[in-house]
C-alpha cells in the first residue's frame, strides 16, 4: 500500500461539492450548516482531524449531488476562513470557489436574542454584520462570537 | 480509476476500530455515542449513505486509536443491530467483534424521566432492560423507544 493510500482520507466523489481545508473539528458544524444529519439519504464522506500539509490537521467534507448556497458559503467563511470549495463533475474538479470573508450574512443563522424581531413569528430573515471576531445582528445589535456561530445555525 | 476507487468510501486506518454496516443515517448517532465531535482531535472517517452489497445503503465510521467499551457496543447493538465491529492493527483486521442484542444496557443512556432517581444528584448509573422495540428503565419503568435511543445518549 502506498503512503497516499495509507493517509486517512475520503475518496473521490462523482458529482457534488468537496469542502476541503476545514479547520480541524469543524466538519460536524459544516454538516449542521448544510442541514445534513444522514436521514435525508445524501451520500456524504467526512474526514476529521486528517493530517494535512497546509494545516497541521484539517477536516474535509464531501457531499454528492449538492452545491452550497451563497448564505451557506458566507457562514462557512466565518467558521473556517481557510476552507476551499471544489465543485466536482464526473470525478473532476470543474470549479474552485474562493471563499471570502463576507461583510454580512443573511439567513442561515438565528439571532440568540429571544426578543429580537427575527425570533417573532414575523417573516423577517436574519441579517448579521461581520465584525473582526464575530457577527452583529442588524436588528437588535446582539453579538454572536465567532466560536459560537455553529451553535446558532438556524436548522429549522 | 477502478470501480472500487470510484465507490464512495473511506480509506484504511492504521490502528483503531471500524464500525461497518451501520444502518444508513446512524453515523452521527454513533459519533455521539462515542462522545466524538471532532474537538478532541481524534482522527475519524465517516461515510454516510454509502452504496453497500449487504444493505441497500449503509453508514461506516472509522476511528483511529480507539476501541469501544462494552456499554457502547450494547447501545450500538440497539440502534444498529446489523453493524459489525472490526479492530484494526497496522492496517489489518485482527478481530471481528460480534454484536449481539444485549439483555440490558448499563450507563451510556440517560433516563428521559426527570424524576427518575438516576437523574438526581445521586451517583446511580442508569440500567435499561432491552425490550423488542425499545428499552425500559429498571428504576422508574420509563420506556425509551428504539428510534429515540440516540436522543437520550448521556454525553455529559
Amino acid at each position: 500500500m502506498s503512503d497516499t493510500d495509507r493517509e486517512l482520507r475520503v475518496s473521490k466523489i462523482r458529482n457534488g461539492t468537496v469542502i476541503d481545508h476545514l479547520a480541524a473539528g469543524q466538519a460536524l458544524n459544516v454538516l449542521a450548516l448544510l442541514g445534513i444529519d444522514g436521514s435525508g439519504g445524501e451520500s456524504v464522506s467526512v474526514g476529521m482531524n486528517v493530517p494535512s500539509d497546509k494545516l497541521a490537521k484539517k477536516d474535509i467534507v464531501k457531499v454528492e449531488d449538492r452545491e452550497l448556497s451563497q448564505s451557506e458559503v458566507d457562514v462557512l467563511a466565518v467558521i473556517s476562513p481557510e476552507a476551499t470549495i471544489n465543485i466536482v463533475r464526473e470525478y473532476e474538479v470543474i470549479e474552485k470557489e474562493r471563499i471570502d470573508r463576507p461583510e454580512s450574512v443573511a439567513g442561515v443563522l438565528a439571532c440568540p436574542n429571544r426578543n429580537c424581531i427575527t425570533n417573532d413569528e414575523e417573516p423577517v430573515e436574519t441579517h448579521f454584520v461581520v465584525l473582526d471576531d464575530g457577527l452583529q445582528c442588524e436588528y437588535c445589535g446582539e453579538i454572536v462570537r465567532e466560536d459560537e456561530v455553529a451553535t446558532h445555525l438556524d436548522v429549522s
